[in-house]
């Protein structure tokens, strides 16, 4: 596939159709046209048309689109025909959830190794994989050929360990620590910032009790 | 403070201030020109400038902007100093880490009930706050005055749980189902879709090696 620039927008859409034509595979649907599409996710046939013509269309007129094919095509863009070795830095709650959490093995992502630097927790296992100490970090992702870190460990470390990621030759970093990191261009990141994410929902709330006049309710002034 | 229509891509970017701001704060700057903001953050002064402006500025010629106000005021804006009541259904290890996130307190959202449908949970606690059966879910949430529900159960029951919390009265959910919420207007859903956002990340490793000519190290062709 020729690859040509794809917005940030459209981009950010792909996982999202990648997920409702999972669905719909799974539930034994064959072709769909971009107006039930549309319906089912809520935006508009022209813009989905729009989207799809980013990488060729994937459409034939007035069939509408092969769920599978789609599906399929969808997720090689995403790079779901990949296989990626993964480790877990902060072995916490955060840490353990994401380790349990199936699907990603299923999309390419194998969960290889965890580690901390909490005595408490290191040769515990989680998912049969043992929890190890964050100075055998190094050598483990050069020597597994991890590809991928997820960072759950507070702020405060996220920086320093990151660069020593990448001096090993990581290539993302999936990130949870509040904090942006400054890593070379080459490397990949993905923020995922939850106190950003629970203050987008609180300004959403706070607008649309003052534009509706809305008392509170249980909300209230804080005295703090 | 008048209220007139702000960007999604503004708003988007409200938390993130907030970070920096409450950091420079933290640090004990007491003034910040847009210029030094933008060394900081990485973003355009202009940008900044721009921003602001959505909200009157903020700033005096010639003097920057006083960080402790600057950091109140978009704290106001993201309804920081409002008190909001949360509950968080599912108590695995995801819920669990949102439980433990002290930092939600600190910014007005206290932690009060924590649900599950699974009796080997039920009973046992989590920050002191006791796991209580799904059945006792309406009733908490109308008598304690709930306002957030964070969504942390898989996908096949988020969408009759959220409907039960909208009969209830809940104002707001922070969705970490990996499904999407058909929710009256006037309910808040704020989406943390971690899949979506692992293939994001994913898509930007592919598309760096495509363009990069660079071979996949460990990542390889799936067999699947």
């Amino acid at each position: 596939m020729e690859t040509k620039l794809i917005s940030q927008a459209v981009i950010g859409r792909l996982p999202r159709y990648f997920r409702y034509l999972g669905d719909l595979k799974d539930a034994g649907v064959e072709r769909i046209s971009s107006q039930e599409l549309s319906e089912i996710m809520k935006v508009t046939a022209s813009q989905i048309r729009q989207d799809f013509n980013n990488f060729g269309g994937f459409g034939q007129q007035g069939y509408g689109y092969n769920v599978e094919y789609l599906y399929k095509e969808i997720g090689k863009i995403l790079g779901m025909d990949q296989v990626h070795n993964l480790v877990i830095i902060g072995a916490g709650n955060l840490g353990s959830a994401l380790a349990n959490y199936m699907n990603f093995e299923r999309r390419g992502f194998i969960f290889r190794g965890m580690f901390d630097k909490n005595p408490d927790l290191i040769g515990k296992e989680v998912r049969g994989i043992r929890i190890l100490p964050m100075e055998e970090l190094e050598r483990f992702v050069r020597e597994k050929d991890i590809d991928i870190a997820v960072l759950t460990i507070p702020k405060a470390g996220a920086v320093e360990v990151a660069e020593r990621l990448v001096q090993n030759g990581i290539r993302a970093i999936w990130n949870f620590a509040h904090v942006d990191l400054n890593v070379p261009k080459g490397i990949q990141v993905e923020n995922v910032h939850l106190s950003d994410s629970l203050m987008k929902l609180s300004y959403k709330i706070n607008r649309y009790m003052q534009e509706n006049g809305s008392t509170a309710g249980s909300a209230g002034e804080r005295k703090a």
